[in-house]
């Protein structure tokens, strides 16, 4: 389990308080290119900067620094994404926001740039939580999001990872033998890459935002964590924001973003201890991964149990940081 | 907040219990069709106290019991099943094993006669916990389900309701106004019969099982809290295995199955507590249903905030017994 980075202090009320994570997993970042990195972390977490330092909301915060990622071609979400089991993008999303508990999400839309925003119009609109599929995508469109062609998302890297993997996959789906895939489920090419974002206004309010593309060549119709409320992602007023990225199933088995908050507010944990369980928990069934997570007194903690997590960090009046390993 | 049933007291250990819902609502059941529905829920009952009996686990028993809800046409899952906007059936379910916290889970399904028994099927493959829509099917087949035709589904109180609510939503449709269809969700002829089922077997673990048709018209995609590990359904051995049925995206917010489950193993509380102040929450949100839930001691809570809940509970070496209101 990695350190919390120094951010255990609460921090001043009125003052806002902003995390991300590009994805958790068994990181392989020559040094030569960390810098590209860091920057595009610190890109988007200044994204986020500006919509709370303009007294703008957690919630408008978390979905600019997530639409910020997804138009990085460096994170597996939006552009960039990885391809799945039949050489298309299958994307999920989904924003919470902490003072009234609503919620929008989407998964497996196929063609739109910013999942994030598609998930903020479910939240908006108020009438579902969660579209999957054909209807996320019939969503789309009635909301005007426009359908992008596959360049748009497809990155060189993606398709060589595809290939790596579809190669390493044929034995195993050959046999059937879905042990020897859950053996390596964090491969380095397979599974990076989800994003998240979480924050706290001016105001006291919290939220979360998660977007991923998934599994490298994952299967059709696999719904993984990112987009289920209390898996991938959760905020509540009150107690904390939560944005998860790692071995899906483990997460939703582990209802890990909700157990964080859970363990604060009715066992009275703090941030640190309820993150630092809730992911031994989800280890102990076989997973890994990591979390991003902020309370409302201003904490924030951002542990993972792999190599690295692409991170990123603030409080006002801070200068923040942003770290890989 | 309906009385719990007398099922307070703990239960011996080794004696198996178990409880099911066929939905919560604005019931409106005439007295000379009562007969019938008891008669309904007692057949499933009887389903799960066979597996039960024969020293099975809680995880079939909580499958056998929904399969014969599924089987049965008054309750919306498997034949009986609820149209969807397009006049198609779209099919939820999830199972959950409390004793490795192992979970499996299939949504917008359009043709499998028994959804629970595929949703297992995910859970014993163990590569995946929840598939949706044309993966789904594509696992269906795979896993040699048939195809059941419409005619197999299809009911003539279903089509008649189907017709009645989009009549009731033409005119909420063209001036999109959410909020008007918002206030009504749990029209007697839109929401009823969700299934469930909670079980304790004689070896002390704990299993949960939901299964659904959806809305009455509902939105190509939606997907509901029925199928999500930790909305819907959870179980977790040592602490309680909860089934839940209502308006769906308030449980998804209220993440309730799994908030049932932490109250308890966080905050101390007793099920039938943890259960009041979970549906209490969920309501002040707006929404509106009902819970099964059994805890490890054996006890039993059965609340809804509706009119009714069509239930049925037992307890190796009890009556048990059948409600409606």
């Amino acid at each position: 389990m990695d350190m919390d980075m120094g951010t255990e202090a609460a921090w001043p009320a009125g003052r806002f308080c902003l995390a991300l994570h590009g994805g958790a997993g068994t990181i392989v970042c020559p040094e030569v290119e960390q810098a590209a990195w860091h920057a595009a972390l610190q890109s988007a977490l200044e994204a986020g900067r500006a919509v709370l330092a303009a007294d703008g909301s957690a919630q408008a915060a978390v979905v600019a620094t997530v639409q910020a990622l997804e138009d990085c071609p460096l994170f597996n979400a939006g552009r960039g994404a990885v391809y799945d089991e039949s050489g298309s993008f299958s994307l999920d999303a989904c924003v919470m926001e902490g003072a009234h508990k609503r919620a929008g999400a989407i998964a497996g839309a196929p063609d739109v740039a910013n999942p994030v925003l598609l998930a903020q119009a479910v939240l908006e609109e108020g009438f579902s939580v969660l579209l999957g599929g054909a209807g996320a995508q019939a969503f789309a469109r009635a909301q005007g999001f426009a359908a992008m062609p596959a360049e748009y998302f497809a990155t060189a890297q993606r398709y060589a990872q595809w290939q790596a993997v579809r190669g390493g996959q044929a034995a195993s789906e050959l046999d059937h033998d879905a042990a020897a895939r859950l053996a390596q489920p964090l491969r380095e090419d397979g599974k990076l890459g989800t994003v998240g974002a979480v924050a706290r206004d001016r105001a006291g309010n919290l939220a979360a935002a998660t977007s991923t593309g998934g599994m490298t060549n994952k299967r059709l119709g696999r719904i993984g964590d990112s987009p289920l409320v209390g898996a991938g992602c959760y905020a509540e007023n009150g107690v904390a924001a939560i944005s998860c990225t790692g071995t899906g199933e483990h997460f939703i088995r582990s209802v890990l973003a909700h157990q964080v908050a859970c363990r604060m507010r009715f066992g009275g944990q703090d941030l640190s201890s309820a993150c630092a369980a809730a992911l031994a928990e989800m280890q102990a069934l076989g997973g890994q991964g990591g979390l991003i997570a902020i309370d409302a007194a201003g904490r924030i903690s951002l542990p993972f149990t792999t190599r690295g997590m692409y991170r990123a960090w603030l409080r006002e009046g801070e200068m923040g940081g942003t770290g890989i390993f």
